[in-house]
């Protein structure tokens, strides 16, 4: 059952969110704290960014219904909201086609260049 | 004065639609034909993708404002509609203000990985 009201998570430094190659059954917004996204390649974290208050991150999955291509852990004492498929998909297809393809053509850019980068660093 | 009427343009192979840095005033959906995005570098070309029938591009300088971080090409005759900056952002402004974050910050992490790329290429 989902509830309407808005599901939230705390972490503390170090916490993992979410590992690479998991299923992606959530997004997450940041009201608190810092998040930081990375991949392992060859044994060792490279980072790709950071997430800051108010900030979305795990929406990738929930795009393109691939597994998660990162993880994500707290850097600091975190909160992050959740949110769901089931409101992610209403937002989304409540928007115009036209911005339906847009984060589709978005989310499968990021991918692509994602890869082509870890490509290029070997 | 903007039309109602959406805008085309038709290119032959070869014909470059717009180059890196330009301002960018429209984004474009192929019609027909095929189009390739790439980047220079030290001289060398790098091809981010193809874009072919229905596929969008030149929308992330409409989502965050910023120049050209590639250049468009015609791959074989093409023809393009034009998405005008009023268009785009009436659509965009109708939608749910998460999508619009997800929007700009899926935007962001594209030019992100986009540099991180062509970093990891030195």
């Amino acid at each position: 059952m989902d509830s309407p009201i808005l599901q939230r998570q705390k972490h503390g430094p170090g916490d993992q969110i979410f590992k690479e190659g998991d299923e992606g059954r959530l997004a997450y917004v940041v009201e608190e704290g810092e998040v930081e996204i990375f991949m392992t390649k060859d044994g060792h974290e490279q980072v790709l960014g950071t997430v800051g208050k108010d900030g979305i991150f795990g929406e990738m999955a929930l795009i393109d219904n691939q597994p998660r291509m990162a993880a994500a852990r707290a850097l600091t004492s975190t909160t992050i909201i959740c949110v769901t498929r089931q409101m992610f998909d209403e937002k989304v297809n409540h928007a115009d086609p036209f911005i339906r393809g847009l984060l589709k053509i978005l989310a499968d850019n990021n991918r692509d260049m994602t890869s082509k980068w870890l490509s290029a660093l070997e």
